[in-house]
């Protein structure tokens, strides 16, 4: 009641979403990602940092090595999605920021000088970017499977460059059979907002 | 067209949702606080952690005590905005995995030894769950204004305890005149996005 967005969008997003572990055969086109980014992309950041990268796995052979870095657990779900996205960090975002925060030319000395800083930033930022792709994903009909669970350094070292950390790997597509666990309770209001 | 999500409901989330510098004196009331929260608490996090915590600041002894830690060109905002709320991650989440990941019963040791591991786990998933938040609040037809420029410590020490890490303060309401500043440039997809 207290909410404007369509009950249905509501469902659509958050809802009825649910994190998928198989899918069906259906491709995943490069139009529905180009839309899913077209649309996300307006997500705030910080200073509209940006940091967020895509790395689209299609190749098989691109697939068979991200596979080999992911836990055990998630490697059958990896092989098997219609596909696979490696999001990342760029650390090196402040290069982008000429182009990104126009009206303010010093920005980019803001982030210029320690990396730790820039690190910190991009984390923060590029999660935010994490979370509103997997709403986009969810906004074009289709089932996210984020995963936290892989070899960070064997990701990075097999798909990335140093200024890049990896955040999740994420598998998109139609969700499958028995695509989804039972959903587990989530906190009540009470335990998560306080009042001051 | 490669979206299913309604054009009206991508505008009101994403495309003319905005990053509000001024709001009205509306308030923002915790019933709608509570709707956002039934919402985006379905949003998912790794092993369902749930770290975001969420501080309403809403005595105006508690603003004055906000805005005295806040960078200097965000407090006239953070003063004037009708709800602000401080979003941190819970660093000791592990503790409720009994109760939000109930068929694991092992879950809480994965994450009761290294604090440091809990803590990049946390913030990782924190942010998702801001950036969720940040959707909620636009969802609930309000507009969010995130902030990163504040004092960390300060807005711990003030607000939070040793187990608790500030993410972001988002001032919430309705827009008021002239409550955001031209939309800057955005990466293109070609930027963002390889494939392998």
């Amino acid at each position: 009641m207290s909410l404007v967005l369509d009950p249905t969008a509501q469902d659509l997003l958050f809802r009825e979403a649910r994190t998928a572990n198989t899918f069906t055969d259906e491709p995943v086109t490069d139009e529905q990602v180009q839309a899913i980014y077209d649309l996300v992309k307006y997500g705030p950041t910080s200073m509209n940092q940006s940091p967020l990268r895509i790395t689209l796995v299609r190749s098989a052979e691109a697939r068979e090595r991200l596979v080999a870095v992911m836990a055990e657990g998630n490697r059958p779900k990896t092989a098997a999605a219609p596909l696979v996205a490696i999001l990342s960090a760029d650390n090196e975002f402040h290069e982008e920021l000429p182009q990104l925060f126009p009206h303010f030319p010093g920005a980019k000395d803001v982030f210029g000088g320690s990396r730790e800083f820039r690190e910190k930033s991009a984390a923060l930022n590029a999660s935010l970017q994490a979370a509103y792709f997997i709403i986009g994903v969810r906004a074009a009909g289709l089932a996210a499977g984020p995963m936290s669970g892989f070899d960070a350094a064997g990701v990075q070292k097999e798909f990335l460059d140093d200024d890049h950390t990896p955040l999740m790997v994420v598998n998109i597509g139609r969700p499958g059979e028995d695509a989804a666990f039972p959903r587990s309770p989530r906190l009540e209001s009470e335990q998560v907002i306080t009042t001051v």
